[in-house]
């Protein structure tokens, strides 16, 4: 295993020392009165990080699936119907639970590429007279397409309609990387998980659930007990966990977050185009597309990149991992053979970037494409060099 | 915080140099191959700790209440009867979750410091002639009472009544530390996490499954994702995993079953016997009862002390806490205030025994006990001089 | 190797966590401006823990050895007199370096266990009108003996003899742990290593110079290149060195000043009084006595405990590592075989304290000796509990 | 502090998270038996490294520097004649030191960019009859200006001219990256850090001596204590050191050894040598010079690259760590401010060189420097896509 080049995967992403360093922690009783000194500013860091004033926060040593499926259980019954877009693999995924857990999914296809087709969840919704919808899920980031979505476009469309149903948004690649509204969105549920903004190992499942969708736990009566808020939100007002907490994971998060809010969510978000758009711009040069569909839905943390008829695109991805130790991430679900994808969110800068770029140039170069090598990077070192920003701080 | 002082709370443990470095890995790209190299040996590991040939062995990001959940979800349907003895917090707690879950558990009441009841297992499963209950639970060392049970006769129940029932058996702070029997038991589904005797954070679930639960997986109706086992198989056989995997603890994981196998499972019961034996003699010299109601069920990786009326015992966890900065752990349940427990699983030696007892001693002399300093020291040292064990290989 | 049991040797100490962290750097550029960031406040916290406002500090990728060679070498020339008396292994180490460069050393011979004869050094310099000699080398605490001398009574030797010689102090096992006043005491060259004191491993000489000591640099012509401190002092002026430093080190010596001082150096001073008197009071309750001839002259760093005729001490040792795997100190020169030390400085609770004592007196049983287990661990106990301090912080 | 870009100076180098955490070890007791198991495999490492079958070799807490002064005062005395060529900053520096120590040295002044001309080594050496000279000198690679010279051919020199003079040899940023030949060239001391080639922190000087080197010590009339190889050697016999050893920085060094022989030494000596040619690939494209005279001297650890007339070329050092956070080596002594270095020894991949050229080629065109972006990567990846190596692995 060697571990000297960054990893170009959408998550989970490279760690930033310090943040290495505040996971790696000896064991402290965690009934003791210092979990609190974890708990409770991490819970108030990511809040911050959402945007909103009210959420409550929960933290599952899990992962964003489990994050969904507190979403759904907490909330919801047997039988509840819910409104959503099948975008990419992700929001596949999430109907997919749905289904198993018994519940009655309006599924809105929507081509791979595009993003959430907020203008059909209005037309549904204001058929929709009956209110029989219970909750509309909205994936924010469809990791697998590299599709930003409009969630204030949903929100609206839910506004429009005069319709009461819950939002629940998946916000796995995008929250702490992209900007996400949690209060002015009117979300009820946002889901993320510890390893893509907040640039940690994989382990917890991050929620915020609005005072609605705290309400709606009292109704919901699929059964769950792991991923049930109840028992948390009674664990945590005595700084407590009703089992035993990742404790060095949530010191991760509580710094993580003082990270990220210390160099401030817009300087994030910022820092996160920037990147992406060199990537975007070698991929310019190279004369591929973007599975994206045009530049309104373009994900600042991760780049789905066609390649043309004849190639499977997962060849790229073995070969960067085999000739050179490169992690890229190869397409998913529809897109498999057709997409390789550059994550580009967390821990990164514009030279790492740069070195994702020149590699992937190499092995299409290797594997037969008509690509110049040293174009990409020097469109996206035209970029960087424009539009430079502060180098990341990690105090460690 | 402080790290200086070793935890004596029945987990999690103190976490061997050697681990820690093992989960503070760097990431890596749990697509390629690299993560077949930590998941395959990581599951054959924890199959020999089992003491198992077949047990289908799952890992997932999240805790032993999560492998609860896990066993039952898997397996059982709404309405299902189980069968279980409540002797302690964490058998109450398993059960509440059946109940949650919609199960019809039939409950045996058992005095909390004894251990399971194997008779009046026999006696209910001899008259369910019709084989109504589909499983019977078993908690094989209950953690809050410092109990050990005979999981070999709770097997015995079942065959001496024919009965078909699955046994899912409670290890989470049993395996890895005491003798634990997978196939010799006839154990169906087991449970453990990370954070006991694999010595690791918490944040893995950790499950053992026999062909029989993995058949029954297949007729179980209640609702589950996040902790599908099927998911998971079909995962694992592309030495992938249906969601983002905690590679870290995983590569902990490998590598404490390599330590655990290096030093030999029965040398690491002995080590936690003799262990365990020194606390009790301390126990017997300061003239104070454990909560198990006698030797054939002590457990050896916690001892939960009776203090004398009066006395509460939570106040010695706080005295230690605060002035010793020493961590044991408070009772719960029935037993709260009328027990403090002594952990002694995981990474342990004889001398952080001593310190522990050393300290639990100061902390009973300075809230009034008629205890003699030195006593219990004495009795444990005088123990462990006649009894002392190789050192703990930790090779960093 | 098994890293479970805190060390007792007398330095290097145990290493707090977050020290070690500090030290766990990864490379940056020594030549850009964030090495200055760490080399500038490294210094000044130095300064301040030798409780001086002038003194210049120097930091070699060296050890103790090496500062007092930097001592020497940039001061003094081939032939030079020096005053120096010889109680301990250490002492004596420093002579024999004088030696070997051409020094000249007055060598007071000194019974092992007692402190520097302050009155003999009066009364040669008073005898020294010529003012031959060029400087008093003194050793603050020798490590082999467990013996503090009283460097304000060397002091006040030079003072009242009217002598102008340097004044020398080799204070590599007392800075950080005990009194030490660099200015007060009219200290020319303190000498120390990162190992003690300062709670880090291996690898730093730190030398603190009077305005004295470095205007007699231009006068001594022992040659000198890599201990040379007018090109360490070049360096610094350009928050530079004259080649490469041991940057992680420096940072962990940064944090360490930065633990010291904000724990407060009298706390830190009383915390190290307060275990060593109950290492003390173990001692007396197995009826065994220490090196150090009488209590002016106890260490509060580490104790040299005399063994009856008959048992070689160092067997004590051998059986502690062997069996307990607890390190204990061995005693060298003069009293090797006759004294077995417990080091009890850096990073050191009452409780790990009790583990040292509680494991000493097991080897001391299981070799024969007439010592009643628990009865030196109850006399540290009773002391520790009614002079309990603060658990000492340790910000990971 | 940022730590996410890998550094491009040429030493210290990146470091690999395994000797990262081979280096970050607890405390253990120098004087015990473990001491052993890290110093004797160490030494026999180092042995390996330096291609030779009986080197003494000595691993001081110090750094090359202190490294040369062991090779100096052990073997010389004051007076002595040393012949030495002046080629670049560092051979500078070894001359500077003899002449402090008092050694009279005969200078071969010789244009920076050359290599040693061990023809004139051969006049002189021919010349002095009287075998007046004890030792030559010779900089195996000059660091500052990326010249390597060929040390078979000084040793030559001194055979051709029937001369006993001893060969000591500064190997600090050859040894572990380029091949030497401790035993086939006659090397009587070779010299070397942690930094370089053996990818540790800084912090520990390893010398190599010849039988005839150690011969010569009993002769060498020069000070030295902290250096001495004769109290190093004691100890080591006895599995100990003269002084409080560096633990973690040896067993660093062990491991370092391990990985470097597990490559396998022409394996790592090719992968430089791959680099370094990319690097020198991208130069040429930049229509830019070495320093480095011809291709014969071009070294394969670091390249000094003159800028055109105009530009200061440490300003693109500067501009590199402040707009981008990525750190060169600046141009020093004669060439400061004509050169600027990429350092691409130690732990690399073409990955991450091609991130530090992509850097380079934006500084030079912020500074207005005539590059085309993108053309020293393309030649670079043409280079690297047709000769790439096995990926290092670093077992972690």
């Amino acid at each position: 295993m060697s571990f000297q080049n960054p990893v170009f995967i959408p998550g989970p992403t490279n760690i930033p020392e310090s943040l290495r360093k505040a996971c790696d922690m000896p064991t402290i009783d965690h009934r003791s009165p210092l979990f609190g000194q974890i708990l409770h500013p991490a819970r108030a860091g990511v809040q911050k990080v959402l945007k909103s004033n009210s959420a409550e926060v929960f933290i599952f040593p899990s992962t964003g699936t489990g994050g969904w499926e507190t979403a759904l259980t907490n909330t919801l019954s047997a039988g509840d119907k819910v409104l959503a877009a099948r975008n990419g693999m992700f929001s596949h995924r999430w109907i997919d639970m749905c289904q198993r857990h018994g519940l009655n999914v309006e599924i809105v296809e929507t081509p791979w590429g595009e993003g959430l087709p907020a203008d059909r969840y209005e037309e549904i919704l204001t058929a929709d007279t009956s209110h029989e919808i219970t909750a509309v899920l909205a994936t924010h980031n469809e990791t697998a397409t590299g599709v930003k979505s409009d969630i204030a476009a949903v929100r609206k469309a839910l506004n429009a309609a005069g319709h009461p149903a819950m939002l629940f948004v998946d916000g796995v690649s995008s929250i702490g990387s992209m900007d996400f509204r949690f209060d002015e969105w009117g979300v009820d549920v946002a889901v993320t998980g510890s390893q893509k903004g907040f640039m940690l190992p994989a382990g917890l499942a991050i929620v915020g659930f609005s005072q609605r969708a705290m309400d709606a736990t009292s109704k919901g009566t699929l059964p769950r007990t792991f991923f049930d808020v109840h028992d948390m939100a009674k664990g945590y007002a005595n700084s407590a966990y009703p089992y035993t907490p990742a404790v060095g994971l949530m010191n991760g998060l509580n710094q993580a977050c003082d990270m990220l809010l210390g160099e401030g969510l817009e300087n994030v978000f910022a820092r996160h185009h920037r990147i992406a758009e060199g990537v975007r711009a070698a991929v310019g040069a190279w004369g591929l597309d973007l599975c994206a569909a045009d530049p309104s839905v373009y994900s600042d943390t991760v780049s789905a990149i066609r390649t043309p008829n004849g190639l499977n695109a997962t060849d790229i991805v073995t070969h960067a991992a085999e000739k050179y130790g490169v992690a890229f991430g190869v397409g998913l679900g529809e897109v498999a053979g057709k997409v390789f994808r550059i994550g580009h969110l967390g821990s990164l800068t514009d030279v790492m970037a740069l070195s994702g770029i020149a590699t992937a140039e190499m092995c299409m170069v290797d594997l037969g494409l008509n690509i110049q090598l040293g174009s990409g990077v020097a469109a996206a070192q035209e970029y960087y060099r424009g539009h430079s920003g502060a180098v990341q701080k990690d105090a460690a």
